[in-house]
């Protein structure tokens, strides 16, 4: 039997900046945690590092060839080659033990320690070996083709500073100077509260009135993209107590997805205001505009509406950028953007965000849709979006507007 | 001891093009494979996927309100309210079972069936409800918040194209019309092959003339950002028995790092020509000049040379590509690009192509180095690089360069 309902809209809706605002000066990186070093990519410094050893650490060859002492050298060209004795090999990881006097050489290979006693490198192609002598047919100068202790990296050099996040040759540079688990910020742990009796999980064929769970899909795969952990997840019925335990989990930012409005089966927002603060509920915006903002105990919490473009939205706008910001990443958009002209206007309302969904066709925007919360393919369809600012009643035809790009693909379209 | 050794350059060196027009020519996108949903985000689709079900499959409600018969509330306003009966409730998943006659309403949620008879929802806004009445004080024509059934996705549309790459909200879609695992193109298998005596495993510290395998932690996130997957690996020791052995690993891609030059224990180019065929071994282009290309059965075959700028360098113009390629993504560079003015010259040579690390400053390219083929702080100082053209001695200052960037990251520098 349907228990006695409240059914109501939102009394006041908030600005979107207001909101953002809000976040942006609640939120700060969270601490740091040892991380392996082949799991770094794409991780954010917490501290700076500074080399504790000298890249190289022992001069070394930078050519396959002969170490000499250069003065031996002066002199020497193809039309007068010099001979000098070869003492022996020396490889990478393993040196010649002896010492280059006067008169004589070593083999090296590239990245082979220079023998005692040597200066120089003479590259292999300009000599000839035989009979235990190396015929040189070039003058090479002291240090020549000698990688120096240092050269690279000097101890005490601070190669990282705190806030990069980790590309490729940052892992490996950190390899080089013997770093193994490098400080990061921690990456937010993110609880997912999906709710709805209707929903079926993800993988199911829908049934009926039963429809599949698409958000936490979604949703997982923004987390990941923006640097947070998803933990893992159900979903839940539509009860306050399941809801009241699940959105106390130990979490840096709870996501509830559904059940999230003003109506009769909207537990989540009763529920975040007893456990914490709701500070906002209702949003001037299109889509999402039943979108939310609380927090209980140090954990965000966003309620974003079960349609899956508001959920979709109101992540974009609020939990997106509150991820990447405590993972130390930068708030803003996480993808490229381009400004090109639109196609054809796109109506709005003073007061009100608009999220509009575009294509791109023949480098201009074509707006897909404004409106159509429950339309997911029309955000398939899009390239990207635009952001209809409050203060506007829309754009016209042949503006320049600003795409937020979807995904970092090169498309020859939007190339310049 | 040292074995007997054959010391010498290279004969003659192919054309950075060349080995790229080769490689494109021989490559195409693997197989499929089936993929749990949830780790389908940035995979490629290997087919088109056909919907086989409506979304929604049922009319549902797009507000909280009353399901109503649209004609009775025809002439309603706030100055003169209609009075309907309330007969019960619809939420999602779970529907009013019996039907919305003339003169009677349903209270419903925003997802909820639509009840039968009913073909329209007045919003909870403009109703009150009181002693089992509904009180409407607006007229909503038939159809009004009513989401119909295949309004988001109709039965048969082709929804996502092969090749597409998945974006967070394509999942969702796929979820919501019950694809669990769809068909990807297969991550290519990565089999790194790192030789060198001198090298002790990255997380240790560099000791005495011992250094740190810096270039499979490299590989790895490389292979990674471009979709591979980097299958387990040790370093080997520099025995022709244990390459050959690690060079016929079941893989799509063999990245050999180290030994691929023409020296003393350069073991790895040998092998490949006696395993499969060496097309390609020694390359006009500074850094990674030792570079070489072949196949080993089906498996594409990278030296890469094991100074790590060179590794760097050889994976970012030959492997990569192919890696991506193979996986279904553009060849191209899968960062973004910029085009900005030279603060200072470049000089090159004309047949040769050179990878410059640049940094950018004040809105302007700073070449930092070309040479150093051993820096790789050099590298890690870097914004992106800049390719010289074999046709070109060099680039003046103030000339347009594109810089191909090292990452995503938003940089306030360099936006226009």
């Amino acid at each position: 039997m349907p228990r006695d309902v409240r059914m109501r809209g939102f009394a006041e809706r908030a600005d979107v900046e207001d909101v953002e605002r809000f976040l942006s000066q609640r939120t700060s990186p969270l601490t740091s945690e040892s991380v392996v070093l082949h799991e770094c990519a794409g991780r954010v410094l917490a501290v700076d590092v500074c080399a504790e050893v000298d890249v190289p650490g022992f001069d070394r060859s930078a050519m396959d060839g002969y170490a000499v002492r250069g003065e031996d050298t002066f002199g020497a060209s193809a039309y007068d080659p010099l001979t000098l004795k070869l003492l022996g090999t020396a490889l990478p990881g393993e040196p010649f033990e002896g010492r280059v006097e006067a008169g004589t050489a070593v083999r090296v290979m590239t990245g082979a320690p220079i023998p005692q006693g040597a200066d120089a490198v003479v590259m292999a192609e300009v000599c000839g070996e035989r009979d235990g002598q190396v015929e040189v047919r070039e003058a090479v100068a002291p240090r020549r083709h000698v990688g120096a202790v240092g050269e690279d990296i000097r101890r005490g050099d601070v190669v990282l500073l705190a806030g990069r996040r980790l590309r490729a040759q940052d892992l490996g540079l950190l390899a080089s100077i013997g770093v193994a688990t490098p400080l990061c910020i921690r990456r937010p742990r993110v609880a997912l509260v999906v709710t709805g009796d209707e929903l079926l999980p993800a993988g199911s064929r829908p049934d009926g009135v039963r429809i599949v769970d698409s958000n936490s899909v979604i949703l997982r795969a923004l987390v990941d993209r923006d640097g947070g952990d998803c933990l893992p997840f159900e979903i839940l019925p539509d009860r306050p107590e399941r809801i009241r335990e699940a959105l106390m989990a130990d979490a840096d930012v709870v996501l509830v997805s559904g059940g999230s409005s003003v109506g009769q089966e909207d537990h989540a927002p009763r529920l975040v205001a007893e456990l914490g603060s709701l500070d906002f509920h209702g949003v001037s915006m299109r889509p999402s505009s039943p979108a939310g903002v609380g927090r209980i105990g140090d954990a965000a919490v966003f309620l974003l509406p079960g349609n899956p473009v508001s959920c979709l939205c109101a992540y974009e706008f609020f939990a997106g950028p509150t991820i990447r910001s405590m993972g130390g990443r930068p708030r803003t958009w996480p993808h490229r953007r381009v400004r090109l002209s639109l196609a054809r206007k796109i109506s709005s309302a003073v007061g009100r965000t608009d999220y509009v969904r575009v294509a791109i066709e023949q480098g201009r925007v074509v707006p897909i849709a404004t409106s159509g919360a429950s339309i997911l393919s029309s955000t398939v369809r899009a390239s990207g979006c635009v952001i209809v600012e409050r203060s506007l009643e829309g754009m016209p035809e042949g503006a320049e507007v600003e795409v937020l790009l979807y995904d970092e693909e090169p498309t020859e379209e939007i190339s310049p």
